[in-house]
């Protein structure tokens, strides 16, 4: 079902980072469902968490664990989210990190909780504290690829991408893996992602640059408009390279910070591939806005729109549904005759109307792609936003109608 | 398909009131596609239209007409939106009521014109033109039935309500009918609404008292979240009755008011109860907020939510997804642990998760019901908002997913 998501690309280790991955039955007997990963001494960590006010226990756990040490490992389990569940939940996740630390000889601050899965049970703790020893057990520095597929609940497929940077000081490594398929429209990060890096930086620049490569990545991206209580993204930093990042200045910390970037987005659009019951991966493009915000604001409002959604599962070029989503989107003195659309780069609409040499068979061929981009120019200014959306299909109904049962 | 809906009731005439229906064959040879409005001499209109940006050339039209002169009558045709048509649509809409106004003898300015159906295909004057002697040829005061079918679009029903409404002046008759089935997410009015009065009401006080109900009916729902480009509600007053309003003061006003608000209410439901795919009706009743916009904001996201409507769909009662849908509707100051959730009058969540007294099958048996309300408290205020939606199923998506084929 996924769309232009292959299989796992090399994850390269990142010196300072093992995994282990375990099942643990917490959902299904059987399933990889539980993960650790554990830094080396000294190592840094940044994350952005979501900003739904339900935000659930371990979110609350591990934002209060962050302020106060530096993390030695982050434990995550999916199954269940452990959030809507009120005071029971925050204890169950600080006991989850107090078995933890009870193995691994660490503060039980310095154990990070991630929970991902269903809302509103109570999460069985005794599960996740007997699946520890074997996801101890398993700790590796090659790791990444089972981890991938720890962390997973609908997803079709394991996300995750590598990279080495060459930088002016020498390469470093940067690897990451991500789940999610529903329940997205981060607000902050989407869902859980977990990056690693081996160049030494600074908490300041750990923190900034996580943010600025999270903004135009998992924050560019929707499924179904429901911003998760569970959201997460982490970066660590193990400086267990040479390399050392500590002046913004610095031109290999921009370089940095692009090479992050592009990893977020891919690791960002491959939970819009896998997004649920998706068939279709969309591009929305929206350019010559007054201001980034208003371009935003309409992208994100073409890609929410069910009925723009199911037009795109149809494959039917329904132009009059993004015009309509446009001019619905808040930008109140927008001149509508100003406003043009393209699919990919075949000009759609124009003058409030349909383009002038539209057909709509070159329409159609270009909408029943597995990619097509839907480009907008408001024709008022000079700024742009960019957004990545999924379709809205008949298994995206069945698969959130069946969820709980 | 529809939830709760059942044949028109009595359609009480309205005196200075006819209406003609006919079929032009506009997209479906045989459907009944045409309807005219007549309006008696001196009958005051009053209408709302859509916000959307890109609104339809007969919207356009429909405004400027209305500025001008007192209306004598009011066109219809479904089948074609003559939206996204640019100019043309404007020239297109203009010759339409031209070519009525030569029929009636009155100046084209004083027909105001309605269309419906497909975005961005040219509207086909000619077809109209052919079907209006047959629609003028119909015109009876009794014709309310027949106008209610030939306006509908993917509706399954016709949608009337129609009222005698004691005054201390004397009685008086309301009657009104819509359309509307998807693209429902009224900005201003929903879709097409006409509603005629035989009580005498000044021009502020018509449009006054078409605001106030439309405020709390029409304003109040959402299938899909989409606003159209279409939408408008038109209030006729003919003045036929020996009863006048004239004083916002006076108790008469109020008591008209009311039941113009209960009449769009029922019509508003209607378009829900016949919400394309629909298969549960939902009431979404915010409680305790500190104003009301937060509580129609929060009532919004709750009803827009794909994860909310397909567990409704589903019957299934996660209540998880409210509360994430509570969580991210921009009410940033929330206290999460006041917030309580109930459907119907069953408490389902208190304090950030599942009321203590929780039980599966209760609510469960609670939410398979053909109409279902979640009630929500935010716990910080008295102000509260109601809105009315649908589920969402694979008939939503079929439907969307085939209507231009």
């Amino acid at each position: 079902m996924a769309v232009g998501l292959g299989p796992l690309p090399t994850m390269h280790p990142v010196a300072g980072v093992r995994l282990g991955t375990a099942s643990a039955g917490i959902k299904t007997p059987g399933r990889k469902d539980l993960v650790v990963m554990e830094l080396a001494e000294g190592s840094r960590v940044a994350a952005v968490f979501t900003r739904n006010r339900f935000c659930a226990a371990p979110v609350l756990v591990a934002r209060q664990h962050l302020e106060r040490q530096a993390p030695r490992y982050l434990l995550v389990n999916t199954g269940n989210a452990n959030a809507g569940t009120g005071e029971r939940g925050l204890r169950d996740a600080r006991d989850c990190c107090a078995a933890l630390s009870d193995r691994a000889g660490v503060d039980a601050q310095r154990v990070l909780p991630f929970s991902t899965g269903v809302i509103g049970e109570p999460l069985p703790v005794e599960k996740l504290r007997e699946g520890l020893p074997a996801a101890l057990a398993a700790l590796r520095d090659d790791g990444w690829p089972e981890a991938a597929e720890g962390i997973l609940t609908t997803d079709t497929l394991p996300k995750g991408a590598s990279l080495h940077v060459e930088l002016a000081q020498g390469t470093v490594t940067l690897t990451g893996i991500a789940k999610g398929s529903g329940m997205i429209r981060p607000d902050m990060a989407t869902m859980l992602a977990f990056i690693a890096t081996d160049a030494a930086i600074s908490q300041p620049l750990l923190d900034r640059a996580l943010r600025e490569a999270v903004r135009y990545s998992f924050n560019r991206i929707t499924v179904d408009g429901d911003t998760s209580t569970n959201d997460a993204c982490v970066l660590v930093s193990t400086a267990a390279s040479a390399v050392g990042l500590s002046s913004e200045d610095d031109a290999d910390y921009r370089r940095f910070i692009e090479a992050l970037t592009d990893l977020c987005r891919i690791l960002a659009q491959a939970v819009v591939r896998d997004g649920e019951g998706v068939t279709r991966f969309i591009t929305v493009a929206v350019q010559g806005g007054a201001s980034e915000a208003e371009c935003e604001a309409v992208a994100y409002t073409i890609a929410h729109s069910p009925l723009v959604k199911t037009a795109a599962f149809a494959g039917d070029p329904n132009w009059g549904r993004i015009l309509a989503a446009i001019g619905r989107a808040g930008v109140d003195d927008l001149d509508v005759d100003g406003v043009r659309i393209w699919l990919d780069d075949y000009l759609i609409a124009e003058r409030g109307g349909r383009a002038e040499q539209y057909q709509e068979s070159e329409a159609a061929a270009r909408m029943s792609q597995d990619e097509v981009t839907f480009r907008v120019d408001l024709g008022r200014g000079d700024a742009g936003a960019t957004v990545w959306t999924t379709d809205f299909s008949y298994d995206y109904v069945r698969i959130n109608a069946e969820y709980r049962s």
